[in-house]
């Protein structure tokens, strides 16, 4: 049995994110359905990231798949990009040992979200970015993301509906950078709780709103208490930017 | 009457181009629809670059309209952006000088043109990129668009159905810049012939490609044939970046 690697990208938008659900467009099911048709045979792939929600984007997500078949790597690329929904590519495809694991051997994921921050909207971003009107306070937001940094118990910024019982994570970067009217936060983690990043940001953006302390978020993260943070920024910002291993 | 300039930014995958026409959804159709809503009577707009194709997007079309009204700026724009089509918006607002014409008035116009040069589709950069996936040699593409740099007769990269007596023009920028696997083309010039950025870039391509010599771009423009040039480039690469005045 080989097993093989695939770094795939994707725009969110049309599927019910990516996770398999029965009757509904994911991103699981589109690149099961094609592995299924090349190789004639079911097949089940392991993803890096498999709980991204509905409309959340990917440079690249991680994946792999067990397959008892010689046909060359790059056939394989060519083929999966040219059955797979426009919306879906394969960037990079690799054969790896045996025992490799894309979700329990990922040592830490890089998420990017972006902010359009003008008062305009704009058509050309709309896709891919959460766009708020009044003017965020950079410097603010710069200080917020410090005190979050780290090692901690993240209940506080974990959404009900995730399954961990363990809520304590290492945030290795969470960095927030503007160019022009955009606003990027790259945050990167040994692991993510169910709607962490965006409860997150949602919650710095408070701060860069003047409606939060940046200082107060070291207590928050102590109360443990979701009722605390902010709101959930919505998914259309966010994209998964790479996995490492 | 005040004469008031609008700066657009659109997404032209939903629209027939920009200029009106009958039963067809438009940029123009839209914007006046909108405005005519707003102040209670037909207006009519002249835009910067009317005549630009179906797919073709603008970080900066120009527009102008003349109006008996007296409300402020902020609320015409307000106004429209909340009317508008989504993958419409108006980025600035100003009132100018009676006289102000955005297309005989522009000084120039800036065009961006981006390839996406990967063996793999780009999702996310499909709507905005034309998908190459042989490697282009950037040396060759930087050394043939200095052949068509400045005041010359560009015939040959007009595509028949344009209106043109007079095809002189002057390119007074044309540049190629790689970052990634995006590569992106500036092109400024006095004014434009009918798909003369798409058939410039088409034609550069094909150096990069190989099949063509870069040096041969000299005589090309001399042939004023368009049948001798390059393929033109798909409209979904190209947006009108900015208009000079």
């Amino acid at each position: 049995m080989r097993n093989i690697k695939l770094t795939l990208e994707y725009d969110g938008a049309p599927f019910n994110g990516f996770q398999i659900q029965p009757d509904k467009p994911t991103v699981q099911r589109e690149l099961e359905i094609a592995l299924s048709k090349i190789f004639d045979q079911r097949i089940k792939i392991i993803a890096a990231s498999g709980r991204t929600d509905a409309g959340v984007h990917a440079w690249g997500q991680v994946v792999n798949f067990k397959i008892d078949n010689d046909r060359p790597l790059h056939k394989i690329q060519h083929g999966l990009n040219s059955r797979l929904h426009p919306a879906i590519s394969v960037k990079q495809i690799k054969e790896v040992k045996s025992d490799f694991h894309a979700r329990y051997h990922a040592k830490s994921k890089v998420y990017l979200y972006r902010i359009w921050n003008a008062p305009w909207r704009s058509p050309l971003y709309r896709r891919e970015s959460w766009h708020i009107p009044a003017k965020l306070d950079l410097k603010k937001m710069s200080d917020a993301v410090k005190y979050v940094l780290g090692k901690h118990n993240f209940k506080a910024f974990s959404s009900s509906g995730g399954t961990q019982k363990n809520y304590v994570r290492t945030l290795k970067k969470f960095e927030v950078k503007k160019g022009g009217y955009k606003i990027d936060f790259e945050v990167e983690a040994d692991g993510f709780l169910y709607h962490m990043v965006r409860n997150l940001v949602g919650t710095v953006v408070e701060c860069g709103e003047g409606s939060r302390d940046p200082k107060s978020l070291k207590a928050l993260l102590k109360t443990q208490d979701r009722k605390q943070a902010g709101r959930t920024a919505p998914a259309l910002g966010l994209a998964l930017k790479n996995v490492k291993y």
